[in-house]
């Protein structure tokens, strides 16, 4: 729903458009435009572009089917609908461009999600436009989450771990991994979750554990067999990202010794996170750990990634990403130890860092649980 | 997967191509590219692309780290792999285009779908080419469904009933349409449809399905009910779409009339489908009816739509819809009456085009089924 809190990142978001020397930023539909004004719309034919100046009053061009929509806004905005012929399309984007001053000049856009359908519009309606990639504005902005999408996130954290609650009776030898991630996301939704999941989960049974990237298959659960659940639920649009492992019956031990040390790399890298640091050395703290139990070639992904409105955003918990941490940042700790052909074991929580540390979202107990092959509920 | 249907769509396309004055079509990551190729990408910050030249060899751009997806491809396509770094790209944007002779000249795109991302490599590898919209090229050719496409779609509509048969001993009074419908996605995965479903389904009760759009809310079922159910199961990337309206107990009279009505003009629809005639026909046939029983004002939305990979597609079977039917078309026919604040009643099937007339994909059974409020299993 839109509120106030949206005039608040608009303005955040006019500053740093004047700071960056451009005339506006133009997003089309998608968790940019969300952010921004509250409002959704689907990615369809007909075409829709908020338009922010670097002063001003922002421009929004749509349907007018959706005018219900905008009615009432508690901000400043000013709508250009047009109708269902679109011969006459141009002309509205035209004077929506010419009343909030865009005309000419350079525009921040998203390149990743503007499609060819707007940027023609926008292209014949300002022939004098400079189209450039505004990405590093939006995304700086949306990388540091106030106290309200904190909550949602935390939200989403709480159903994903209901959800999980409701499944465990049913991880007994006989079950697939498909159905039992079609339970789970059963639960999810009916625990809360927002229609769009941030993913579909992936539960990975005994070998199949070792692909990281895994899709629930027709593989049955054993006794003996690890099980891998990644997983999350959606809140207001605000994402959860889990991953715990269990144990059905009694497990290699060497499977159990890595589960000790993705756990204890997982604790490691939680307790480096703090202000100040640059995301690179997270990932370093994790890795080390790893490294120095002689698994360090078995950890072959990033230690996690930015969560929020998308599955994967910034900043990104790798070696290669300087991104400097600050409170409000949320991201994934997610270490993990895969080994070829015998199984993987992976750890992962959703990190708030605060003003002297981080705070896990996420409360799921991170031990190996060993569940009974029998009637263990 | 890839197969030798791929080549022979691949083929018909480039005789399209040619006969439309076109040098080549470029598509990204979507449906038209799996239809073509076989292949699934996601729509990621690294661009892919499948040329498809009038004359010669497809080329395909993609990062190194997907080359294991176009290993042993049985249809010749030349692939363009690029590295980590991006600042290589444009060269192998170019040598692909400079290979598949299409450095200049039109070439199709899809609008709606192509992004900015990739179009400026597509526009800086070759600044001669000027890029035209080829929508209706891929669109024709995807409206008309082979017998493996249509057996997948028949696989759809089996699955999406299976589900519902397992969820309709929980509709009892209590329960909420969030809850119902959770329960209805955890089922439809559970009988196999595929993870990315065609749509959220609507479960709307009593009052609330007189809203065609009406998302699922925490409304709680109760003795009287009407229950509308919209929903749909994925196969191989085809999709089913349904909807059945069922009574709690003793509805009242004039809803039960309506059923009737609305029944009546999807069977006359359904009648009414055959080879040559345009989809506009088919809209009329069910407006008739309704308007001849005194409630064509209620029935305010178009008779039903295309279907296929995508939820809505080519053809729509609406008043302005001249496209003239021909076997292998799939659509929905979905007639409803809405009468606000009361209820509506929607009977959706989904239609396959034969030589002689059509062929109801979906077997669900057509009428107001009425449930017992009590223990009514």
């Amino acid at each position: 729903m839109p509120d106030k809190e949206h005039l608040k990142r608009q303005q955040i978001l006019q500053a740093a458009i004047k700071k960056a020397g451009l005339k506006a930023m133009a997003f089309n539909p998608g968790p940019d435009l969300s952010y921004l004004s509250g409002l959704d719309f689907h990615l369809m034919e007909r075409p829709v572009i908020l338009v922010i100046p670097g002063e001003g009053t922002p421009a929004l061009i749509l349907p007018e089917l959706e005018n219900a929509k905008v009615a009432d806004l508690p901000y400043p905005v000013q709508p250009y609908f047009y109708n269902e012929d679109p011969a006459t399309w141009s002309a509205v984007f035209h004077t929506a461009l010419e009343e909030s001053r865009t005309l000419a000049g350079k525009i921040g856009v998203i390149p990743r999600r503007l499609r060819m359908l707007e940027l023609d519009y926008l292209r014949a309606a300002a022939p004098g436009l400079e189209l450039v990639s505004g990405q590093e504005l939006i995304s700086g902005m949306r990388a540091i989450k106030d106290a309200a999408e904190a909550e949602k996130m935390e939200e989403a954290a709480r159903i994903a771990e209901c959800a999980l609650a409701a499944i465990l009776s049913s991880i007994k030898p006989g079950i697939t991994e498909q159905d039992l991630a079609s339970r789970l996301v059963g639960r999810l939704l009916q625990r809360g979750s927002d229609p769009e999941l941030p993913f579909f989960p992936i539960v990975s049974f005994g070998e199949n554990s070792a692909n990281p990237h895994a899709s629930p298959s027709a593989r049955i659960l054993k006794d003996g067999d690890l099980v891998l659940i990644d997983w999350g639920a959606a809140y207001q649009g605000y994402y959860s990202d889990i991953t715990r492992v269990f144990a059905v019956g009694d497990l290699h031990p060497e499977l159990e010794k890595i589960a000790q040390f993705v756990k204890s790399a997982n604790a490691t890298a939680r307790e480096a996170v703090k202000p100040g640091i640059p995301a690179s050395e997270v990932d370093r703290a994790a890795r080390q750990v790893i490294e120095d139990a002689g698994y360090g070639e078995f950890f072959f992904h990033r230690t996690g990634h930015g969560l929020g409105r998308e599955a994967h955003e910034e900043p990104y918990i790798s070696q290669y990403d300087q991104t400097v941490l600050e409170p409000g940042m949320t991201f994934t700790i997610e270490p993990g130890i895969y080994l070829p052909n015998r199984g993987g074991v992976r750890i992962e929580d959703d990190i708030l860092v605060t003003e002297d540390g981080c705070r896990s979202l996420t409360n799921q107990p991170r031990d190996l649980s060993q569940l009974l092959p029998d009637d263990h509920f």
